[in-house]
C-alpha cells in the first residue's frame, strides 16, 4: 500500500471547518487529512482573544503529534485571532481561512466587499485590514444568529423553517445594504455559511442587491492545494474524525457540512 | 456596618443568571451577593454531562473559596446534569432550578407541563423525572434558537426583528401543541427565557393555547429564601460580578437581564 502524499490536519470549533475539507478532498486526493472539532469549547465566536489562541494551540499541537505537516485553519475566529500565534508555535505551515478569501475578492469583480461574520470575529477587524491590503473597500457585518440557524438545521427542512432563516438573512442584508449599498462582492466569512449559499443568492436576489458571492472555504482549499506538490494518484484519501466533546452531535451535524456520511468520531481530550 | 446576613453563591454559564439574581434581590435583604458567569466555557447547552459536570464544580468550588455559604446554580443545563455532583462535593447546600420550578408547576392548576428548555437539558430528562415525582405529566421542547435570540437582543429593539422571535416561538410553540395540545401550563426551562415571558404570552393567545407560565427563576428564588432566615433589615445587599470571559458583553447584555446596570465585572481564570 502506498503511502499517502501527506498529512494534512484541519481544525475548526466545531463542524464548520467540514465545508473547508469537503473542498480540500477532491483537490488533494491520496492525502491522509486529520480533522479537529474542539466542540466542547465551541463556540470560538464569542470569546477573547487569549482564550480563543490558547484553544487554537492546544487544538495545533494535538494534530502536529498526530503527524500533520500542514495545518488548516478553518475557523474563521480562530485565523482572526490566533494565526500569528499557531504560525509562531508550530514548526509547520499553517493556513487560515482570510488570506484566501480576501486574495479572491481581489480576483472578483468590483472593489467593496461585504463581509459576513461572527461577531469575534468582526471585532477583531482581520478581514478589513486583509482586504485594505489588497487595495479593496471592507464593510464588515456581524451575524450572530446564523451559526445557530445552520446547526438547528433550518435550512430546507420545512418551508416555515426555512422562511426564518430567509427573514433573518433579509434582516442582515438589509442593514448591510443600508451601510454598504454600492459593495459588489459578498465574502462569507464563517465557514458555516457555505450552507446558506443558495438561501443567501436568493435573498440578494429579491432585495436587487447583486452581490458576487465568495466563499472562504473553497478558497483556502485552493490557497493550500496550490501550496502542495500532488503526482496524479489513484490512491484514495484517508480521513480521520477528532472531536472535544459531543460525539454524537458531530455525527449528525457534520454530515450535513462535509456532504456525505462520517466516519466515527473518535474523542479526545485537550483539557479545559 | 452590619455585617451581610449571609454569602449567596450564584452561578451560571453566562448572564441568563442573572434573572434568578434579580428574584432574589428583594426578596433575601442585606445578603452579600457572589455572581459568576462562566462565560469562557458558555454555551453549557450543548455539552456532554462529563464536561459540564467539570465545570459546575470548578465555578462552585471558586465561589465557595470567596465565602459562599449557599450555592445557587441559577443554570438549568448545570442543574440538570451536575447537582449531585456539586450537592456531593460541596460542604454548603446547594439549590438548583429544576425542583423549584417542578413544585410551583405542582401549584399550577392542571397536571400536564410542557416544558420548553435548551437541548442538554432535554436530553437530560431533569425535569421530565422531577415532575413526573409530583405526579405531572411533562412534555419538553428543545428550543436551541432561543438563547441566541435573547442574546442578539431581538425582543424590543425593532419590530422586524421582533416578528423574528416571535415566528421562531411560533414554530417551536405549534410543534409542542401538536405533541401536547392538552398541555395545562409552561414551564421556562432556561434562564434566558424570562426575557421572552411577555412575547410567549402573546404568542399563546394567538395560537388559542392556553398555558399558564411558571418562571422557574422566580420559583428557585423563591424556594432559596425559604430555606433562609431573615431578620427585617434596612443594609443594603452587596453584589460582586465575576466573569471567566468577555467582561464587556457581560456588563452590556447582563443590565438587560438584571433589569439594572451592573457594577465592573472581574475577570477570573478557572482554567480549561
Amino acid at each position: 500500500m502506498p503511502t499517502p502524499t501527506i498529512t494534512l490536519g484541519v481544525f475548526d470549533s466545531g463542524f464548520g471547518g467540514l465545508t473547508v475539507l469537503r473542498e480540500l478532498l477532491p483537490l488533494i486526493p491520496g492525502a491522509r487529512y486529520l480533522y479537529l472539532g474542539d466542540t466542547a469549547r465551541l463556540p470560538y465566536g464569542s470569546k477573547s482573544r487569549e482564550t480563543i489562541a490558547r484553544y487554537a494551540l492546544s487544538s495545533g499541537r494535538f494534530l502536529l503529534e498526530q503527524g500533520a505537516q500542514h495545518l488548516v485553519v478553518a475557523c474563521n475566529t480562530a485565523t482572526a485571532l490566533a494565526l500569528d500565534d499557531l504560525k509562531h508555535d508550530l514548526p509547520i505551515p499553517v493556513t487560515g481561512v482570510i488570506a484566501p478569501g480576501a486574495a479572491a475578492a481581489k480576483a472578483a469583480p468590483g472593489s467593496h466587499v461585504l463581509v459576513l461574520a461572527t461577531s469575534a470575529t468582526v471585532q477583531s477587524g482581520a478581514y478589513t485590514r486583509a482586504l485594505e491590503a489588497q487595495d479593496l473597500t471592507a464593510t464588515e457585518k456581524a451575524c450572530p444568529l446564523l451559526v445557530p440557524l445552520v446547526e438547528e438545521g433550518w435550512l430546507d427542512n420545512t418551508s416555515e423553517t426555512q422562511s426564518v432563516t430567509a427573514e433573518v438573512l433579509r434582516i442582515y442584508l438589509a442593514e448591510a445594504q443600508r451601510e454598504a449599498p454600492h459593495a459588489t462582492s459578498l465574502l462569507l466569512g464563517c465557514t458555516h455559511y457555505p450552507l446558506l449559499k443558495p438561501l443567501i443568492e436568493a435573498t440578494l436576489l429579491t432585495m436587487n442587491y447583486p452581490l458576487q458571492i465568495i466563499d472562504s472555504a473553497q478558497a483556502t482549499a485552493l490557497a493550500v492545494a496550490r501550496t502542495i506538490h500532488t503526482e496524479p494518484t489513484t490512491q484514495i484519501s484517508s480521513a480521520s474524525f477528532y472531536a472535544t466533546d459531543s460525539i454524537e452531535k458531530f455525527q449528525r451535524l457534520g454530515s450535513r457540512f462535509l456532504g456525505h456520511p462520517l466516519p466515527p468520531v473518535e474523542l479526545i481530550d485537550l483539557g479545559g
